[in-house]
């Protein structure tokens, strides 16, 4: 990677402290099977809390405490002897899940093909009681089951005082509360979505606190947008600009994602769509707080994006598409890319565009224009099939929402021809799906933005209503209402159940519905 | 319990500083199957130490260290990522193995009646790579397995700087190297015996570093016999009698073991002949140190020990048996234990008489002396069938080596009475065997007292020395020549393999062989 040190200096000075709070359990609670239930899971209270203190457990015996909602932090509790003194070491299995799946699937079953150590859990011996084991890493969770793995037959234990002392960057005293007249239901997915990017607003913003717990671009530029309107944070949102400006794959590429620990440093993971909203989190940024000493700073590293961006387009001024994960759009194995990377590299260079004139820089601003006229050209030419009124993508002239959705975001067609598409696709879906809250931003994004207000909302609350519906605690990273066990990974235990991409219902709540009203 | 805490306060003043140093790995190994090997486990060779640095690790890999010899204490290594930068947690599963056993058989399959807690492993996450891992738990090995149980698809590990810090309160220095003379295999013994007693010499003078890692009475007075003529300690001694003296059961028995952690406790488990050594362990002990004030603290103790033992006596001046676990003598169900036990008691009945008098306490003295020929006579009508010429014991006069062994300790009979009883047991052995090397000390220790030297060597040899051409490093908990797997607990996987009570041939070596030559 490419380091320029003084960004990351700026970056390491900006690095927040943590608001803390202790939270305790409200419930104990046993994980159910139930075909009725969100994949397949529900959680049935067995007693109050406080019943944990008049227990006591053996070998093979287990408890489920509820915190009753989402957390990120730390955890920690009492653990005494019940009996003879003890003459063994207590073995202790925890298992945290952010949903029943988690408490109620074993994983040692996990066949999924991202890494198992993501998994919740931990197995520890306790030498000497009585004692307060304080676990040293972060977990994201509402549930946590103890278990006793073995202690021995002339003891028994009792756990109390279980704490998490729960951790954010986010500040919650300056999110504004919903006038009275907004509708309950969107109050509901409101507080849920903040509550999601408040968990995920740490160090740095992450994707998810369960996992991966670190800094993807595509999901900084969907929270800072929902921040701007909510926390408020400018800081956070600088250090992850000043992280990834700071550190470059070797031909001057924006990596994908960066990690901050043991020292900040740069993901070999390169993707087209992700290395170009530099350029528009950097626009949304500079719209936000018209900090110009960080658009300058931050603008040689943005318009290299722009041209490594229109590197990719061939002679006819199509991009390139290839086998690998070049793009990301969506999580689809079946969805073909070209038409959206296209409308990506549109959309971002529209934004380029204010920002050089922002900045008056001229030359880099005419350059921009005409890469946006050849760009748009050579995507109404190739992608724009005229005679059924909608966009199609790569050789087999693919139609997918993504294509649609995309391409209404760069604003290439007028808006209200953008409109009539949308007419179109909702009498007549394309074939190819969305399946992330990721996606469906885009798609809810693109309706707001061409005048569809009303379809806006109904898919808005048909999408985030239904997880809502489904028990969300905080907003899913995955999720499709037909096929509820959805995971990319092969297994929906892995599936982070509190993701930043999914946190934009609050920036749709607060930036169209208090607008409109 | 009831606790004196002059005594304990005492104890602790004593609590040893523990000489530490640092030990590498020798080679890389790997557990084969063998029906031949000890237990059905050798290790073969699979390179150098040093090979391991240039090793890498992903999914389900792993590498087996072996330090060359039995160690106690804490383990570090470093680890660091090779490939892209680590996208996940790193999951590592560690086994700790005194013997081949514990690294090839699956701890998973261990169904053992001793808890499961007592098997030494670790799962542990590395959240952040590279890092040096510190385990903070203390070991009991010579083998340790690493294994990456997950990584991810895009990094591996390297594994280095692996060290162990062994800690003993053991003083090497203090060792008086065997004379030239020495037959070599007697000096292997007694090398391996001293790294028995070194490693189980911490703050107490623990059972076994392994399991149950805690002070028990019997293991401490062959502990302490071993220890006067080896590192000549006198302070940790002192510490676990003042600990045993100074927490005694509610009837102010001596409890069978104590615990040091959090705070010393002594353990609700009594055993007869366990609380009656007590009175053998101080009597050992003012023979090695002529400390007086410790006498003179501890006999009221000691005496209510005897006292207590004599509670246990008939109208006959017999012992009263019954079914629990009341007397333990040796691991073995089929045991009777009545005439051991009445052994045990004038054993210590004798030390304690020999106390009695060097205190000048005429009148217990006397008190004792009236015991001793109770008992004595009572033994004699009861235990001694002389038509056979052996001891018998319990209503089905049962004919064990115990009864024989500790009725010759005791010296019921005169010692050339005793040399013909062995004579007689050689040609015709006791139906019930001997089943622990604290046992076998016992039958060892009675033929050097009624001067039968010749076979006690040729016994200790072919009990010991087996146990060295079986693979020993340390001596073990449990060893039956005729049945190398057997465990009291239901899986040689939970035996102590390193274990106080198996130390004794250096003790035999240095009083029997040094003064005969």
């Amino acid at each position: 990677m490419t380091v320029n040190q003084t960004l990351i200096d700026e970056a390491e000075r900006l690095t927040p402290d943590l608001y803390e709070s202790k939270v305790l359990p409200k419930r104990l609670v046993e994980v159910i099977a139930d075909s009725n239930a969100f994949q397949g899971w529900r959680m049935g209270t067995v007693g109050d809390y406080e019943e944990l203190h008049s227990k006591t457990f053996g070998k093979n015996e287990s408890v489920t405490l509820d915190f009753g909602d989402h957390l990120v932090g730390y955890i920690s509790f009492a653990v005494e002897s019940v009996g003879s003194p003890p003459d063994a070491p207590l073995k202790l299995k925890l298992i945290f899940g952010e949903m029943p799946c988690e408490i109620g699937e074993p994983f040692d079953q996990y066949e999924g093909w991202l890494s198992s150590s993501w998994l919740q859990e931990e197995t520890l011996f306790v030498d000497v009681l009585p004692t307060v084991v304080r676990l040293p890493r972060r977990y994201s969770f509402r549930y946590v089951k103890i278990q006793v793995v073995d202690a021995s037959r002339k003891y028994r234990i009792q756990v109390t005082d279980v704490r998490c002392t729960t951790v954010t960057s986010a500040d919650v005293s300056k999110v504004e509360p919903l006038p009275d007249h907004v509708p309950e239901d969107l109050k509901m997915m409101d507080r849920i979505a903040i509550k999601t990017l408040q968990d995920c607003m740490q160090t740095v913003y992450e994707d998810g606190p369960k996992r991966d717990r670190r800094l993807w671009i595509g999901d900084l530029r969907l929270q800072a947008q929902a921040n701007y309107l909510t926390f408020r944070d400018r800081d956070v949102v600088k250090r992850c600009l000043y992280l990834f400006g700071g550190m470059t794959l070797p031909d001057g590429k924006v990596g994908a994602c960066v990690f901050e620990k043991p020292a900040p440093h740069v993901d070999d993971t390169w993707l087209y769509d992700y290395s170009l909203f530099f350029v528009a989190c950097l626009y949304d940024y500079y719209e936000a707080t018209l900090d110009r000493e960080a658009l300058e700073t931050l603008w040689p590293v943005a318009l290299k994006q722009l041209k490594l961006g229109t590197e990719r387009l061939g002679s006819l001024g199509v991009i390139v598409e290839d086998s690998t994960w070049w793009c990301f759009i969506d999580w689809n194995d079946d969805l073909n890319k070209q038409a959206p990377a296209q409308a990506v590299l549109l959309y971002t260079l529209k934004r380029g565009q204010r920002l050089a004139r922002t900045l008056k820089d001229l030359q880099e601003e005419q350059w921009i224009a005409d890469q946006i006229e050849i760009v748009s050209k050579a995507a109404m030419e190739h992608f724009w099939d005229s005679e059924r009124g909608l966009f199609v993508s790569g050789e087999d002239k693919q139609v997918s929402w993504a294509s649609q959705v995309w391409m209404t975001l760069a604003e290439l067609l007028p808006q209200e021809e953008n409109a009539k598409l949308f007419d179109r696709l909702h009498t007549e879906p394309p074939q190819i799906g969305m399946n992330t809250p990721y996606m469906y931003h885009h798609y809810i994004e693109a309706m707001f933005s061409c005048g569809k207000e009303e379809k806006a909302w109904e898919q808005l609350r048909a999408y985030w209503g239904e997880m809502v519906a489904d028990g969300a605690d905080t907003f899913w990273e995955l999720y499709n209402p037909k096929d509820k066990k959805l995971s990319p990974y092969g297994s929906n235990l892995i599936n982070s159940y509190c993701h930043a991409w999914s946190c934009t219902p609050t920036y749709f709540i607060r930036k169209y519905w208090l607008s409109a009203s």
